[in-house]
């Protein structure tokens, strides 16, 4: 199989994140936080030196203020609902994904918060005046995505995070896309609050993702139960991160994703984005070639994230998707959970192919994809 | 180290659980419900064959009603908050984890409910007598445990059950110490909504829980966001699973988990009830002949899981499980999240050290255990 669907899950996964599972199982099978013996300690430290990588990883001032989640969307609901306060206004764009509509549709048809979403404009400074320009005293949060999951645009985060600065209001980004494959440091992009999956750039196993805080802002808690500390206390307990963390956490999946993070830093951001975007960059100036095929934007990978949504001819992307995966070739076909960014693209009807690839694709995979479209877009492959 | 922590998480962990998260590494590592192709749609199935696992063994109606959450908290926290309805009555017991506890008191505070706690009488009948003197026709939702964290103490779930069924509410338990250690059929014990994690007894990895539903009653999402399903939908869709799954699953965790379950039908839930029930009872009775030993209820298999709380003399319960963890002896000293069940047991000053075993523990390590609790006595080891 040539796998090519990194930005729904990078696979495969570094050989030393799969045999953390079974070290973990076997050395750091104890409940951390829950017990004063030796290996409930172990466990627990463990689980802190992975809050301690990714806060340095993203430069946010506390390892305790890094928070498990189950993955990427919980954070995000965490952020979301824990920040907007009732009766205001909430800020986003027009590229997010379901993960932050939903639960702003939510809160909204509760009645509880209006939100708008800007349009990222043709360079940075038109998109932040596009933000600058929907902020208003109600605004009391500004949520959004570094880089889109369809189109591959990055926003300019830290000057958006600027303008939430200048209101005095908390600034939470979805680094589905981000984290692990674009640098990002909280304190310098005036990020309050940045929500991470684990398995995707982060080259973590799927479950556990990260909600992690920087500066004074901090959520209320979306769930409530057993901390291990204070457990006398009926109220949840105010300290991140066990005021976020009820019941037992994920421990292999986190000790795993401790070695997603060092396998991202022993190669080294910069060098993954450079290889990736150079795969991406190929493709994109070999489809350009084809008249079938559908391309949305031009592939500057300084703007972008090695992410390629495409078309060929009139045929559904889903029937593209299915024709490529009988070629062994894993991409995803359809919506990718983003009407939003379609309609901003112009694909709300048609959906898009999507292809994003990882540190562990090769040219030979690019290849064999465009030979495959070909195929398809001469009727080859029906 | 002799581990008798397992109300805690269960250690070690069956092999075929630890080898199943490597080969889902390999196998099952793209993301199910998110693309059409072979991976993808295998990585569905599997995690459809480990819901219909859980469906089977609890005797619920539909695989689809099986919804893995993040952990057994996260699943209640999904209960109470979706099924209590705003100026309403919720009923619980007197012995419960602050996993139910919290999510009450938060109701509670924030106007939207109150909420009673019935004690566990004498015997089943009086226990029952003392939920329906309390349920009124304000009454939305009944919550309680199975099985006691603290003492063990099993509570007539069915009988409770029909309780709930005659007032036509829904009615949640919470399974963290019952689930693979005790028989349950939700449909015979009128449980509408099965809470359980799948670290325990399920001998599943630290991680993935389950909220499962059988019968009419949903409850609302505590979570919104991308479900693979229905992508151009603002709202969040209805159909369970996938409207309590946003984001990615711990797909590896849950893989697992289903070979946690194979063990656990392959050795049997009564083999190994049997079994540890004796390994506490053979503890208790040589605890009874210890004069300095403090035990609060008789030790009967077929009233208690087995989880056994105790004093020495007026040592505070933390210093005797630092001492036993010196003789590497893991047992928890505390209040076990649960000040609740301190209070009706009178240890609500003291705390209690918990003893808790699995299928991996032997007679040897309670004659361990029974050494050193007797050079504590003797105050041999200080």
């Amino acid at each position: 199989m040539i796998y090519l669907d990194n930005a729904a899950t990078t696979y495969p996964k570094p050989a030393r994140v799969v045999e953390a599972f079974r070290r973990s199982a076997h050395l750091y099978g104890a409940n951390p936080g829950r017990g004063g013996y030796e290996m409930s300690m172990k466990t627990s430290l463990k689980i802190y030196s992975v809050r301690k990588k990714l806060a340095e990883l993203f430069n946010a001032d506390e390892p305790e203020k890094v928070i498990f989640t189950s993955n990427c969307t919980d954070a995000l609901n965490i952020a979301i609902r824990g920040f907007a306060k009732d009766s205001s206004h909430v800020l986003t764009s027009r590229l997010e994904h379901n993960s932050v509509m939903r639960p702003l549709e939510h809160l909204k048809k509760s009645g509880r918060i209006v939100y708008d979403c800007a349009s990222p404009g043709e360079n940075d400074d038109k998109t932040v005046e596009n933000f600058r320009a929907l902020l208003s005293k109600r605004t009391s949060l500004i949520v959004c995505t570094y880089a889109s999951n369809v189109f591959g645009d990055i926003l300019p985060i830290r000057r958006i995070g600027l303008l939430a600065k200048e209101h005095s209001i908390p600034f939470v980004v979805d680094a589905a896309q981000a984290a692990g494959i674009l640098n990002i440091d909280m304190e310098k992009d005036n990020v309050s609050c940045l929500c991470l999956p684990g398995h995707k750039g982060l080259y973590g196993p799927m479950g556990p993702g990260a909600m992690i805080l920087c500066g004074d802002f901090v959520p209320k808690p979306l769930t409530y139960g057993g901390t291990g500390t204070f457990s006398k206390l009926l109220d949840q307990p105010e300290e991140p991160p066990e005021s976020f963390e009820s019941g037992t956490l994920n421990v292999p999946g986190i000790i795993s994703l401790g070695e997603g993070v060092e396998f991202v830093r022993s190669v080294g951001i910069k060098t993954m984005r450079y290889r990736e975007n150079r795969l991406i960059e190929y493709l994109y100036s070999s489809l350009r070639e084809m008249d079938q095929v559908k391309l949305y934007n031009e592939f500057d990978g300084s703007r972008r994230v090695p992410v390629l949504s495409l078309n060929i001819g009139d045929l559904p992307c889903e029937q593209v998707s299915d024709l490529l995966g009988r070629e062994k070739i894993a991409v995803r076909g359809g919506f990718h959970c983003n009407p939003s960014a379609h309609k901003h693209y112009g694909t709300y009807d048609s959906g898009t192919v999507r292809v994003s690839v990882s540190h562990f694709n090769c040219k030979k995979d690019i290849d064999f994809l465009l030979n495959s479209i070909k195929k398809i877009a001469k009727r080859q492959i029906i």
